[in-house]
């Protein structure tokens, strides 16, 4: 399934998909094992799977590339056989690149991409008792080269799905920025009326512990059975196999390099646990699927991107806000510290943010404020330096992670004139900000 | 004690000290009680608790000043006279500012400010059981005002305490950025053989859930008590009043911007829980005071202020890079997304990251490596992103909370040539890299 030019090359060393192959370039050295390409694999992009488990996607033509060891091969699986079960809800599966996207069969072995629906209901069996999955390869990328174009495809591709009779849409995704894109798609997808689902793996699926397969599972019950009529991310709840949480996107947020439940809720419950068998257990509030209504998604893929992300840090240069004024930007998040800070009277009076923030402010400019501490909520009436911000126009953000502040903002200015994007910034639209913090929502 | 512009200002409204005043400036209306000035203060700015029960500091030439109440007077307290133990250990308690600032008296209920010994000892008295303290006001600044400047004022107030024989040392700060501080005191007092205890508190200690009570019982605890030759920081271990954590200086991070138990160890076992009794059990691993080494405390206060920290999202634009760069920034840490990523391959190719960052590293910058997830360690060998970035020179950071990284290479390029500053930006000098990160530090 690989592209010409992948063919070619791979053709030319005699080598095929499980044979071990080298690529050399310079000092860097890659050794693995050659994998299947994705049917989304549209680049010319040699996908390989290191001793290290994880497989990487690699343009070939920048690397000597040889083939070291012949693969051992098995049995060829049989094609499968699979028909629509017309008790079953219809469920769609939007592909978009990730760690999850390969998938071994644990049946026979044989590693291959999930990309067919009979390949993926043979990797995950329990799945085809809950639903009819229909599987659909909308991109294959790594997410941390996603950015707002891909979020207005995929919002696209769930809408249209929704539209022709899906009960529910699961988004198979890369986890580095998926708490971005479930945010943004929570604020895209206006009026949504059905659960849309986003999944990954923090372990690629050939690996003993991968997290795969208990993610689609519980995700696909969530998309086919529950009665949330929210976006959301389904993975591991903790570190064992016992249950996955569904989490509010736009409440979301990564939270470990590795662990398979690494994304936690800030500031909120999980909206549900989901048991390995698929079982759900409602431990959040949530909106509730409204029967009869699923005419009301109404499409709003808007998205500016002159908006910024700034990290405030002691001695930290305001003069970055003139960087990106200059270049045009309609919107800035602060991360600021503690209550939403940033340095007002520091002993070097060229380091104050005020100046700069009143100016960009007095310019146009949209400035909110979140806080680095991540959890709990900014709060304009606590401290002197925090009104003086506040005076000069600065939007406290509540309780919002800054991520989700950020792409509230790229959102609101695409979809709305400024003043009412300036008055929206600290108010609910998609669950991003609670008027309570409960208490036993820190470090959860 | 305020200084002569305020004092003036106080008598021509006829108010003192607990009355209740009005401060207007255009809408900005406060209202509060007139509190103490410290020592410290020898800036005209006047202390005014709020309603919330937070004090904030003021220049009240810029505001039009009534008095709206009168305080009912308490009793005078008696002059407190307190004569050296020599049985005790000698502890100094360096006063830097922030909401730990303002003390009540919780036997007459009067409030007053903890800079003269007698004052702080009537108002905790458990701490005079267990050591001498001597309070040195050595500023009096709200934490997100302070950078290395007043860093290195700190490092140089804690050895000078030191030298003349101070078993251990205090430091009352800030919460904003007392993170910052503590992962920079741990670089800057090289070969430390004493405990030196960062403390504050959330509520400012007028309030009835003040934590600066037991705060500052269990942090003259471990400045009296410990063995611990460590910086770090000591508060609430839970949101309850049972017992304080003692968490190493470059291991932990402001994670809730109101609660108690804000300050959390990252990837790290707190070194000790310490009881309000001032009971110390050891939980982590840590340097122990070596008896007879006082001599091997080497100050180096060398920082590089052109340092910073840029936090990496989804479709962020890479010529900040060049901004700094033009700035004559000689090291940036990026705070990117999972194992370590920035955009690469990005749909808008103008959107990757690396040719700035080669850039960057080809003229000579030091580029560093964290994540924004802040649990977990990132890693190069997983991905191909990752490689790249590794193969251009990016130095990835291990499991450093990118604050910690941000002031350990401002440090190092301070006192270090750049070869070497590069090469132990992602080695261990004062416990901020782990080799290995034990499972239970996740979120604790």
């Amino acid at each position: 399934m690989y592209g010409k030019k992948v063919s070619s090359l791979l053709e030319s060393i005699n080598a095929d998909v499980m044979d071990r192959i080298r690529l050399s370039s310079g000092k860097v050295v890659l050794e693995g094992e050659v994998m299947p390409s994705t049917e989304a694999n549209d680049l010319d992009v040699l996908i390989v799977k290191l001793s290290s488990g994880y497989n990487i996607g690699i343009d070939p033509s920048k690397y000597k590339v040889e083939k070291i060891e012949s693969a051992k091969r098995t049995t060829e699986r049989p094609a499968a056989k699979f028909s629509r079960n017309r008790e079953l809800p219809d469920v769609s599966l939007i592909y978009t690149g990730g760690t999850i996207g390969s998938m071994v069969d644990y049946k026979t072995g044989a590693v291959h991409s999930p990309t067919k629906p009979e390949d993926l209901l043979e990797a995950v069996p329990e799945i085809a008792e809950m639903a009819n999955i229909s599987v659909l390869p909308l991109m294959s990328m790594m997410s941390e080269d996603m950015a707002h174009d891909e979020w207005a495809r995929i919002a696209i591709a769930v809408a249209k799905e929704l539209n022709n009779g899906a009960r529910g849409v699961i988004i198979a995704h890369g986890t580095d920025i998926m708490h971005y894109t479930s945010a943004t798609l929570s604020f895209m997808l206006s009026g949504l009326n059905a659960p849309v689902v986003l999944t990954g793996s923090q372990r690629s699926s050939d690996r003993g512990s991968s997290d795969a397969f208990m993610n689609l599972t519980c995700s696909t019950s969530v998309a086919a059975r529950s009665d949330i009529a929210e976006v959301g991310i389904c993975m591991h709840h903790t570190s064992s196999d016992t249950a996955c949480a569904f989490i509010r996107g736009t409440k979301a947020r990564k939270m470990h390099t590795s662990r398979r439940d690494t994304f936690r809720p800030i500031n909120d419950k999980p909206i549900a646990l989901v048991e390995r068998t698929g079982a759900i257990k409602y431990t959040g509030e949530y909106r509730k699927i409204e029967r009869g209504e699923a005419a009301k998604l109404k499409l709003m893929t808007g998205y500016d991107r002159k908006v910024a992300l700034i990290k405030v840090f002691p001695g930290s240069d305001p003069a970055v806000i003139d960087f990106y004024r200059e270049k045009g930007y309609n919107g800035i998040i602060l991360e600021g510290t503690g209550l939403g800070h940033t340095p007002i009277t520091p002993t070097r009076k060229e380091d104050s943010w005020l100046p700069y923030v009143k100016d960009a402010i007095d310019n146009g400019m949209i400035v909110g404020m979140t806080s680095q501490c991540l959890y709990g909520r900014v709060n304009t009436n606590v401290y002197r330096n925090l009104r003086l911000l506040n005076s000069v126009g600065v939007v406290y953000c509540e309780d919002m992670t800054p991520e989700t502040a950020l792409v509230k903002l790229g959102w609101l200015l695409g979809n709305y004139g400024k003043d009412e994007a300036r008055k929206m910034l600290n108010t609910n639209v998609a669950g991003e900000i609670k008027s309570r913090t409960e208490f036993d929502t820190f470090l959860v």
